[in-house]
This record gives C-alpha cells, sequence and structure tokens, in this order.
C-alpha cells in the first residue's frame, strides 16, 4: 500500500510544497516512508527516509527542491524490510537521462521478471518492485520514454498505479485492470495526479478525471495527452480499496468511499440484523459503516472505545512485562457507556482477527452485556497479491473456519458477515470489481507465482 | 492546560516508562512541552522539552531516569511563551534539598505575587506559576515540607492541581474549589496520581478515589496519608474541562465525561430543534454532543468533515499565499453526503468563533442547503482566569453579540445554544460547578487582578 | 573554565553571527555546553545546549537571534553535572527587568552564599556560580544596575569575569585580582568584550585593552564607561590560564601566550637539559614549550605523536574491554621516528598525571630507548579553586612525591620542572601573577571554604 | 580519495565497533560521509550517511550492526555531489547473493564502461565508480567470486583499492599500478584490511604486509589466500597519497610517510636555501616537510599560523559580507611571533595557490618583513586522473606560469619548490612512483577519455 502524486507545472510554483501537502493528505495509504523528487528544468534532485512526510521532510529540504515538475511518494511496506533504500521516489540515471518513479501496486511476476535480470547480471540496491520496472523501462531505451514505459508495462503481471518524471514530462500509468486508483487534477493551469482525490481537495485542485484502466497519461508542454498501453481485460478495480484503504472523503471511479461504507453498513442491517442497545465502531475503520447499520436498524450510534492518536514514529511500544501488567496502549473502553449494554460493534473487514478479538474481550472485561461483531464485507479467505499485503492463508482467521468458528475464536456473542452481494450492491452492481481475497477469483491470471515474494 | 501524573513505589519498577505512558494518556491535555523527573532514592534526574511526550522522551532518556518516584507533565501554554524554560516538571534545589513540581491550573494572583518577591530579590528564569509556587514552599522552609506546601497553597489565589515530589515522598493537592481535577489510583501496591482517569486505564491502574478539593495527599513509606491545607469554600469544578478538555473515557469527580457531554447534546436536541437531513460533529469535540443530539432527535448522526491527524510539532504549516490558492489543512468536507442537504452541526462550544465560520463557509461551499449550528453549552461571555486560556473579552464572539448577531458573523442559517440550566441538568444538577466563563460568576474572589497575566 | 563574549551595537548588525564566531575562537575554554543570548531593543531571546557552538546553534537559531546587544558562552565543567540547566548564558527576570549573564571564574564562597540564600528561601534551578551571582544581583535591585552589580560582586570571594547584558546596555566585570582575563574590542563603532583576543582577530575586531582587575565597563548608547568596584588588591593574573588555558595566539594583560610559552621552553632548557636526539612535544598542550626547548637545546623539534582530532560530542568511547583489546583513541606514536633514539618530550604542566604515564608507555613500547620528561611549569602540588578545576589534593601526582618519585610513576627515564622562578622569569618577573596551584598561596583568603564545591 | 576498511573473523566479535575505531583513524581521507556493513552470517545489513563517522553511526546502530565480516568506508568527494546515494558501502543483490564494496580510487574508463552498460539497459542510482564496477561483477556471476571479481577488475582502468564482502568471505584487490594503498592486518587470528596502517595501530592489529599491485587477497574459513589478477604492469605509487593524503603515522609499501616528508623537507632546505629567522608551516600538511627543512638549515622551527580545528559538518561558514567585515575562520597569524621577521613558511605542495596567496597576505598584513614560500615537492601541472580530485588544467596556479609568475600571484619575497629528484630522492629513489601531476607521465594509458568525468 502505497500513496503517489505528481504535479507538472509550466511556470515554476513552489510545487515541493503542494506535494507535501499532497502526501499529507495521502498519508493514510503510508506511513513508514516518504520522499519527493523534483525536476528543476533538467536535474532531479530529492530527498527521501523513514517516517511521516512531516518527519520526513522539514523547511530546508523543501526549499532545496525547486522544480517544474515533481512526484512524491508515501510508502507501507510489510515491516521487515524498513530501510530507507526501499523508499521512493526512485531516481536513476539510465542511458536518456533521469527518471523518477513513484509506485503503488504488487507485481506478482516480481521475482521471475527479477531472477531473469539477474541472470543478466543486474544488481538490485533495493527489495522494491519499482527497480524492477526502472530496470525494464531502460531495457527498452531505444524507444522513446512513452513506448519504454508501455513496453515495460506489458511486462509486468498485477497492479500498479506509476507516477514517472524525466527532465520534461509528467506521466501516469494504471494497470490495465484498473485494480489501483490513480486520478487526475488541475490547479489553474497545472496538472496534478494523485492516488486519491482527497489530496486535490487538499492542494487546492479541482478533479477532473481518473486515469482510465490500461491508459497512460503523459504532461508536457503543459498539455495532457493520453496513450492507450493495452487491450482493456476488463476493470477490476479492488474492492479492498474501496471499503478499508482510501479515505472516505476520496471518490475513487466514480464512488464515493463515504457514501458506498455506509451503505455496506446499511446492508449489513438487513442482511444480519441483531438485538442491540447501541451500534458502536471498531475505530476508525469501522466508523462510517456502523454510522449506516445504525441508521438502518434504527438502534442509536454511539461511541464505545476511545482511540488514543499521539503516536508517532519514534513512538517506545510497551514491552511484553508491561503488557502483562495492563499497560494498555490505543484504545480504551468507554465502561460507563458499554457496562450493562448490548453491543453491536461494526468494522469494516476482518483478516487476522487479533484485532477484533482483543476488542471483544476489552469489552466484555468491561461488563458489555452482549458483544455483537458485524462485518461490513465477507469473510477474507484468500490472501491477496495485488497489493493489500494481507497474510497468508494460514493467518486469515476465516480460511479454514465457519462463521461460527469465527465467532468462537473471537468470543463474540454473534458474528454476522455482509455477503458479497451485499457489498457489491452497496459499491454499484456492475461487474468492475476484484473480489479475489473474498471469491478466490482473480482478474490476473497464474497467481501462484505471486505467493511467495 | 496540562496534565500531571505521578507515581511512588516501594519496590523500584520501570517507573519511568509508566510515566511516559500516563503522559501519553494525557497528552490532550497539553501538546507543547513534555517532561519526566525522577528520584533516584535521593537524587532528582529530570529531562523535558517541546513536542510530544514521544518526540521529547527516547529510550536512552527512559534508560537514565530510573528511581522509586517520579512524575511527569504535559503542557499547553498560550503560546508565544514556547519555550523549554517554561517545560515542567520544573526541578529545584532548596534549603531542604531537592523538589520536582508538575502543576495544572491558573493563578490569578500570579503577578501579585511574583511583584513581591521581585522586591525582596527574587529571580525567574521561566514565565510559569509553577516557579512563584516553588519560591513560595522554599520560603516556607522552616516548617516541615507538608507545612511548607501547605502554607504557600494558601498564598494561592486560583486553581491547581499540583504533584510535588522530594527525596522521600509524593504529594498531590488540590485547590479548594476543585477547579482542577486530581485522582488517585493505585497499581499493586503503588500510588499514583493523575489529572484523568483515563491515564489510570492506560497503565493498569485501578482508580481508588479524586483527591478532594482542599485536601493534599503524601505518599510516603508505601502509605497514603490525608491532609486538609484549608477549610472546604465549596466546590466549582471547571464546566469547560467536562465539556471540552477532559477525555470522554475520563470520569471526574464521579462524572463520566462522555455520558454528560451526551447529555448535553439530548438537552440541546430538545431546546434547540432542527429540521434537518443529518446530525454531524466539528471534529472531534463536538462528537459526544453530536451523537447525543441525533438520538434525541432521532435525525440520523453521519460524517460531514473529515479530520487529517497526520500532524505533529515540525509539520508546515501553509503559507498564507498557499492558503488563498486553495491549499486546506486539517478538515476536508464530505461534499457527497451534505450536497443539497440540510445539516445540523454540533459542536461542544463556540470561544473564538472563528473554526466554526471558516466550518459553515466549507459545508456552503459544497453545496450545503442549510447549515444549522448547535452549541452544546451556552455562549461564552466572559474570560477564564483560572485555567482555560479562554481569550480576552474583546476576542469572545459571544461578549457583544446576541446569539442573531453571532449567527450572522458564522454565516450559519440558524445557531442555538444549550442553556446553563440544560447544562447543569445534563452534569448533574448539583451547585458544584464554576460557571464563570458563561454567567461571569467565580468561584475566586478579586478576578480583576489576575486578567492580565 | 569557560569562555564568554559580549556585542554591543547600536545599529542592528547581524550580531548573532559575530557571538557565534566569537563563541568558535573561544571553543577551547569550553566543549561541554554553549549558548547564546540577544536583546531585541528590549526582549530578550536565547537558546543554549549541550556540545561546541556549532553543534548547539543552527541558522534557524542563528536567523531568530536577532538584536542589538548580545553575549555568548562556552563552558566546560567538572563533568559529573553534564546538563543544560547549567548552560549559559543564564537569562533571569527581576525586578528591574530581564538579565543575561555569561561568567567565567570560580566563586570559593559559593556555597557559604547559597546556604545564606536558601536561608531566606531561595530556589536554585542549577549549579553554578551564575545563579548565585544573578540572586545577588536582584536582592540589591533598589540601586541602579551598575551599583546592583558593584555591590553583588563586593560579595564574592574568587575569580571572575562576567560579562552582563539588561535592555539597554552591556556589562562587563573583572575581578579585583584580575585572576581571569577579560578585554575590550571594537568593530567599527561597536564595542565587544572577550574572554581572550584571539576572538577579536576571528571577528575581525580591534583589540583596545583588558579590562581592569576590580573594573567594571559599561557600554550604553554607544559609549563605554569605566567605573571602579573595589580597591585594587594586586594583580593575581591565573598563571595556569596562560600556560596552559588560553589560546596560543592570544594576549593576555599584555603578554603574548605564544612568546611566554616559548619563553618557559627555553628556561626549561637552560634549568633541565637533557641528552637526547629529538624534541618532541605532548599534543597539542606541549608544542609551544617543546619550540622553545628545542631552539634553546639546538636538539631538532620533531614530532613523536600523532593527535587524531575526529573527535566530538557523540564520539563513542571504547569500552574497557577493547581498550583492553588495543584500541588506542586520540595519540599514536610515530614509531619509526623515535625507535631506537633518546627522546625529550615537553607538555606544559603535570596534574595528575595519568596521560604522560600513558605516553611514556606508549613511546616505550614503540622502542624508544630513552624518554626524558621535561615540563615547562613546577610541579601542581596544591588544588586550585578559582576556576582551573584541578582535581582534590590526593589525585595530584606531585602532591605527596618528589620529583624521582614522580619520574618512577610515570615511568621516565628522567624528569625535569621547570622553577617557579624560571616560569615567572618567563611570564615577565613582575608581581602580578597568582602562583597557587605551584605555591600553595592564593591571593583569595580563606580558601579552605570553597574546597568541596 | 576515500579509505577503506575491512575484517574478518571466524568467532564473531564486536566488528562494529573495531569499524567504527578504525574508519575513526582512516578519517583524514575523507569527511563527506561514512558507512559500515557487515555480515551477520548470511544477512548483510549496512549504515551510511553524511558527515564523519562518529556523526553518521550512533550507538543504536553499532548495536545493530552485528556479524563476523565487515567492511567500513569513508568518502571525500567533488563536492558537487553530495548526497547519501554516493556514500559507501554499496550494498546490492545480484545473482549469487548479497554483496558489499567499499572502494578508494579513481576509473578513467568510468564514463566508457557506463555508457556500455547503459547501452544494455542499466540503470545508476548513484554517480560513483562502485556501481560500475558492482555491475561488473553481477555480469561474470557464472563464475565464482573470485573469477568475477578478477574479470571485472580487468576491464577497470584507473586506480582502486576494492574491498569486497560476500556472505561467507572478504576480498580485497589493489590495481595492478598499486596506485592505491592496501594493507593487511592481524588481531589475534581475524584479519583487518585497511587503506592505512594507522588504523592498525588504533584498532589493536598487527601489520603484516601490503598487498600486491594487482593482487587480490581472499579470507575466507579464516585463512588468507592471495590470487594475482593480472601482470605486473611495473609499481606506479601515488606519490601525492605519501605527501599529503597519507597520515604521517601510517606505513605505505614500507615507507614511513613521516620520514619521507622530513626527507623531503631536508632536501628541500639544500636545494632552495633561504636567508630567514623562523621555518614556520602552512598547517597541518606543511608541519612534517617544515621541520626538516629547520633541521637541516639550523633555522629554529617555530609557529606562525594557528589553526582552529573545532569545525564540524554543520560548522555555518561566514558570508561573503561577514569576511569582507573581516571575519575570518580557521586560520590566525601568531602576529607577535612574524612581526618584523624574516619567515620562511612550508607547505607540501601548491594545487590552486589559493590557500597560500592568502596565508601570505595575512603574514604580510600582520607586519612579516619577509616571506619565502618553500614547498616540498614539485609545482602541480598536470591534472590527476587516477583519485587524487586535482583541479583541471586551468585551475592549477603552476601550469602555464613560472615559478617567478606563481611568487607574484601569491604575493611572497620568494618561493622555491623541490625537485622531483629531491622527491623522489626522499622517498627512496626506486622506479615504483606515479609522478603524472609533477611529470604528465602516468602509468594508466589513453588518460584523454578519463579527463571529465
Amino acid at each position: 500500500m502505497c500513496g503517489v502524486f505528481g504535479i507538472y507545472t509550466k511556470d515554476n510554483r513552489d510545487i515541493s510544497k503542494i506535494i507535501y501537502y499532497g502526501l499529507y493528505a495521502l498519508q493514510h495509504r503510508g506511513q513508514e516512508s516518504a520522499g519527493i523528487a523534483v525536476n528543476n528544468y533538467g536535474y532531479i534532485d530529492h530527498y527521501k527516509g523513514l517516517g511521516l512526510a512531516y518527519e520526513v521532510i522539514d523547511k530546508e529540504i523543501l526549499n532545496r527542491l525547486r522544480g517544474n515538475i515533481g512526484i512524491g511518494h508515501v510508502r507501507q511496506g510489510t515491516g521487515d524490510e524498513l530501510s530507507t533504500v526501499n523508499a521512493e521516489p526512485l531516481v536513476v540515471g539510465y542511458k536518456k537521462g533521469a527518471l523518477a518513479l513513484a509506485y503503488d501496486g504488487n507485481l506478482i511476476n516480481f521475482m521471475e521478471l527479477r531472477n531473469k535480470m539477474e541472470d543478466d547480471g543486474v544488481i538490485f540496491q533495493s527489495s522494491i518492485d519499482t527497480e524492477v520496472i526502472a530496470n525494464l523501462i531502460a531495457r527498452y531505451h531505444k524507444d522513446d520514454i512513452e513506448q519504454s514505459i508501455m513496453k515495460a508495462v506489458r511486462d509486468l503481471k498485477g497492479s500498479y498505479a506509476l507516477v514517472t518524471m524525466t527532465n520534461d514530462r509528467l506521466i501516469g500509468v494504471r494497470d490495465p485492470y484498473g485494480i489501483k486508483p490513480l486520478c487526475i487534477g488541475k490547479i489553474g493551469n497545472d496538472y496534478v495526479l494523485s492516488s486519491e482525490t482527497c489530496a486535490f481537495d487538499t492542494v487546492g485542485a479541482e478533479f477532473i478525471r481518473d486515469v482510465e484502466p490500461g491508459e497512460m497519461v503523459v504532461i508536457i508542454d503543459g498539455e495532457i495527452k493520453s496513450i492507450r498501453t493495452m487491450e482493456p481485460k476488463g476493470k477490476s478495480i479492488c474492492l479492498f480499496e474501496l471499503i478499508y484503504l482510501a479515505r472516505p472523503d476520496s471518490k475513487i471511479d466514480g464512488k464515493s468511499i463515504y457514501l458506498l461504507r455506509r451503505e455496506a453498513g446499511r446492508n449489513l442491517a438487513k442482511e444480519c440484523p441483531a438485538d442491540g442497545d447501541i451500534v458502536i465502531s471498531a475505530p476508525d475503520s469501522g466508523t462510517v459503516a456502523a454510522i449506516g447499520y445504525a441508521e438502518e436498524s434504527k438502534i442509536p450510534y454511539d461511541e464505545g472505545l476511545i482511540k488514543n492518536r499521539y503516536i508517532g514514529r519514534t513512538f517506545i511500544q510497551p514491552t511484553q512485562e508491561l503488557r502483562e501488567q495492563g499497560v494498555r496502549i490505543k484504545l480504551n473502553v468507554l465502561k460507563e457507556n458499554v457496562e450493562g449494554r448490548r453491543v453491536i460493534i461494526v468494522d469494516d473487514s476482518i483478516v487476522r482477527g487479533t484485532t477484533m478479538k482483543r476488542i471483544v474481550e476489552m469489552l466484555k472485561r468491561a461488563g458489555t452485556k452482549e458483544v455483537h461483531v458485524r462485518i461490513a464485507a465477507p469473510p477474507v479467505r484468500h490472501p491477496c497479491y495485488l497489493g493489500m499485503h494481507t497474510p497468508k492463508r494460514e493467518n486469515l482467521i476465516a480460511t479454514d473456519r465457519s462463521v461460527d468458528e469465527v465467532r468462537d475464536t473471537i468470543g463474540a456473542d454473534s458474528l454476522g458477515f455482509l455477503s458479497l452481494e451485499g457489498l457489491l450492491e452497496a459499491v454499484g452492481r456492475e461487474d468492475i470489481y476484484c473480489t479475489g481475497c473474498f471469491s478466490g477469483e482473480y482478474p490476473v491470471t497464474n497467481m501462484k507465482s505471486g505467493e511467495e515474494k
């Protein structure tokens, strides 16, 4: 999971600040590393590091990074590879000059491509897909840059939203399934690209349109042109992106994230009603669905858990010993509000189930009479190879368990999942979504090879 | 506004970590500076600095700060005095040895006391009340420490919750009106003091009781003893603390903050109904009252504004120029959800009115049909001299304006305030609250002298 | 040991930068902490911290610290009290407004004064003499500031060079014995004060004269005036300042440090000749004396030890285990140059003797045939209470040992000390020096009380 | 100019600390960036950054970097490419696993090799030679690692001392001319490699021997083996390395740097005598030659310039404005010692001439009667393409000027250079040195291509 942002200006604006606020708006897509690259009329400078955008970038760096084209990136890795070498944008020199890349997605043929390159004597300085993509583009350097990128992405199997910058242009590409989001906006005459529209609201840009699946947009000389990279293969927008990752105030492919999540909550109330005194959410991911559930069920929406948000990169997690002594970080139960009551708790999804198990325990310990867990999505039964970093099958709570078994595992009094039909009805019924993690049916074939990256 | 925390252990526990998590739980009470002092069986060491607790304190410092008694502090100043010299705990040497102080409150006779001391040749290295208090205690050094503190606090006019540490004891004092909160908890056999109970939940402590107004508690040799510092003058708990400052999952003087805020929201719905399609909150301060309003009015609770929380000490605020270009930090409107609808927006209070004015503008620009502002408290017409850092009269929006004039100023279609009676009903009807900022009647006499600190 | 610096300008110059370079020139007088305070036409702002001046002060702070009067300080403590609370300048508020102090010296009646103040209820936030002095000045606030300072310094027993700043003037005072140095310079029409003249060379100032022992200079409205604080008690300039602490390119009280050290080296060669092949120095303190020794003895000056200077505040010292494995920091022997030769090594003084013992060992291990140690000062037999932080009697190698015993302790083949007469001859023969650490005769009476601060 | 260090241990020692002190000893070879990589029995971790070794590496990093094999690097770039992407060690993954490289040298066919690779689609993330070398090694991955490296270095034209680490071995290679130094030491049973022997003294290692020109040493399973990479082409040790770069306490290829520099100073006195009162050095580069000059000429060695060493990475250089106002950083004249005297100033070399010009000006302004400049090397008339980063022809003061013209340019009263014969006599007369920068005759053919890297 990552966030990408790009800007092209004709007259040199203060673009590193625009990128900074753009990354701030996309921060929910990745808190592990952040970076900015700018093209200063021919020279690409960049800065990146570990942490939130505002932790990595200070005033001195913003002042240094001047230019007319720029891109930015925030990243969430899988944790074990936490290092600046994996931060983006990736800035490289190749036959045609300098190239900067910011990427969101997941390649299922990463190892295959990398192995083939290593056979040819290529070295790698990171473990990110982006370095493989940069190598592909460089290998097609005899073509012009648009053709190079087109050929490169045709070699990719997986999901991607890629923002690339050269010395004279800004290029955005979206995978042919549209699994990963990417949209186009304008600030005056200047073009911006972003993973989500919420960044447009933050930087004062106007939303123009989404990049189409399989489309490449090239902004050069102040104009935007569109190139088709591949024959369309049918849309397969990531459902998890919509129900979990994106910010509620974003619109992706025409869908208001807020409205579809609330609708999912309403459908959940219809499909899985519960006798409860209040509807609460697992903060913050379940809030919108909980509001929809409350509205449909006429049971009042209320709060049962308070979240402490004063946590940053250098926060010192309590030791196991302190946890055993009762130190509780992040969530606190509103004992007065749940004690003796029948509580319906709504979340957007259950993946591993460990957090919900802990929440149910906390609620029970605080004297909640009944805990009814309602999930505004079907059980996640299959790993995702396309960018969500959901864990392996054996760590998914619902893979080998029936709903009743999951209920017992998390200790709830009842448990209900929204059906896939109910979810698809909420997001719009069209057949344009990837339902892989729920159904096991993926848009990209031959998924096995990507399993163990 | 500050948060204070203290711990006394017989057997040396890992107390700096406990204090660290206690401050993390109290962080909402002050984000400007943080600090920890520990008594290592006779030697008081400390560390403090600007920023959140986790930004100021790192692993190395936690490892250095070892001891059996410790106190901590988080602070919110008035902004213009942002400097480490004003950070606490204040650690001083005096006739009897070392003394560490962590203080929450406001002295209205600060200038009077300081002037008198300066006449005597005293120097000051900060602009905090705490330094005046430390000087008072030192001046009474011929008495034992409890007597010294008692005499010192008898000289104070104002509000305070003071946690003091010497080489052998931990002492908590609360002002005779109980304006500022302070409560007692236990972790096993060890005592903890905290501004709010939410810190007890975080560190795994059990709530014992509140420190009484005018009470001093002394923890020494593992035992707690209670001393009365002054004749009780009638309780005057700060209403603003309850409706605004405290965390909803805290209990103060027996009141659940969450429940009283929701009740205030319900009363507001009764007193000031509105024809609306949805009830939204001004995040996060108005959320609980909005939930109460929605419940009572049967109008669905919904979200209309999304708050970006990825902001820390070093975040670079946009320049005026960027703001004018449309850069919007912190709040974003959920356009899809408010467009064409009649929105009731609930907040806990209006002080300056600038934020609510900006919110109404944002909602209108997003196409909201009608904006009905409802405030779960009476108009704030009088400055607070007792710790809330509300601005001078001339900056209070409601001082010289009728409700209709305030409505016009903020641009709302309608505006309603909860009556003082309605608020008092919500918090429990007893005559134990300071209503100064609403009514102009303060528990402490001769308030004028404190006006311009 | 500390360095002090001050500047007064009529037209607002870029004074924080001047102070920054002044402190850089005085850095050899203290590497533990550094700080700058400026008076911005009525408001005194300051910044200080642990480390070298350039480590503590960054561009942002230089830009913030603007004003027309300013002072700076670098400090060397005794090590065990390493904390920002002991950094200077000390900035305090008192009856008459703000006051900033930068101090070099040592009070032998520190505890006496502090005890008396503590009896009166005064609190202390540091362990530095300067806080006692600030309190004294504040206590005399009924007088004008010059009188206040005059009365304050009359209470002091010890050495001091004190630079004080108020909202409208810069004041320098030197103790009546002139133990600590302080001199006056000019940059155009602006006055500067400095511990040593080398800072004048660095900031482009012209040396005017030394502040006289017992003199107070006050710079106000662009003019300098001189006030006598006390009847002169006979000059007693610290000999150790001249032979060890001051930079060789400084002049103190008319004496060129370089020339007097070289002369001491020459006298040493006359008094304590040695049969050697080369004269080397213990870098860097012995270099000038070694050059003089070589010149007088006609034995070539050469190098035998190379010093690694890439050490800063955060350098990680080797553990004892690594030292035992042979890890050697700071000094390396030039084996090729000393092997099989008779080496005369010259240092400015021996205090504890531990470094010279280690050096002799290193030289011997490298195959040096004979090691003849020559010291350009008499044996240090008495502790200094006046600012040199020489250790207690029991840690001085020469206190209870004859010269032969010292020679055996350090393992040298021969050892010679310059006589006190020889040293006084080198520095100028006048009877204006404190010889306390060599002779036990101190200018300030009743020294005992100051022994254990 | 860079410094390289490596260590191989059988039993896991605290190797990151050994490397840390090794880099500290080699710090004079590069102050721009530093880094350490360790192989933790199969996984290579590393850390690098801008600044001195102790500024880049802190305790936490030392604790993290554990392993049995490790390498380190300090770097001096040409300034315009100051960025962490150019810091080393370079750690890459390739077909055979992980590889870490630390390199000192200069490739004259860098652009040629890089262009050829870019033709093949290779990307570059830095501008360092090392990345080209890593690519070469990876391209020969079908051979075993020794063969891969051998083939790779055979493609290189230029100077290099390369330390490489894989998961099981430590490899050192030196170019076939021996232009760059590399030597072997032992700590107990563990092997160390270092650019200079001074690092062995610092870490407690015993010097074994130099790596031979064209030799590869491989340390695996605790044993060292030697492989010849190329037919010897005749030694061409860099003379500038000996007279300028290396630490005086190092021995390179059997030569004591100190002794040869002193001998050069003696020869200089014979060839270019001067009538002077004192011999001083341009600190610190000229000190050893000045001592030799003084000894030979019987004119006393003395000091005339004091150098301020409290400068680090974040030191804020004075603005041009401040310089014009007289702010003088780094060097200060000992006016008392030079005034009215005839001063012979000795330096190791003159390259651009700007520093010596400034020094002569300073001496003249301080009243020096005559300034006689003596240089312990011939005029540098030709740029170096082999690692010294001497500037282009047009910036070399001696390229198009006679000795008299250079003398006039720097403003000296007389100027003398040591002849190449005199220098070669000092270093040992054998025909094993590269004299390119003095004579224009380089050991590596076809130098032109390397001119503009």
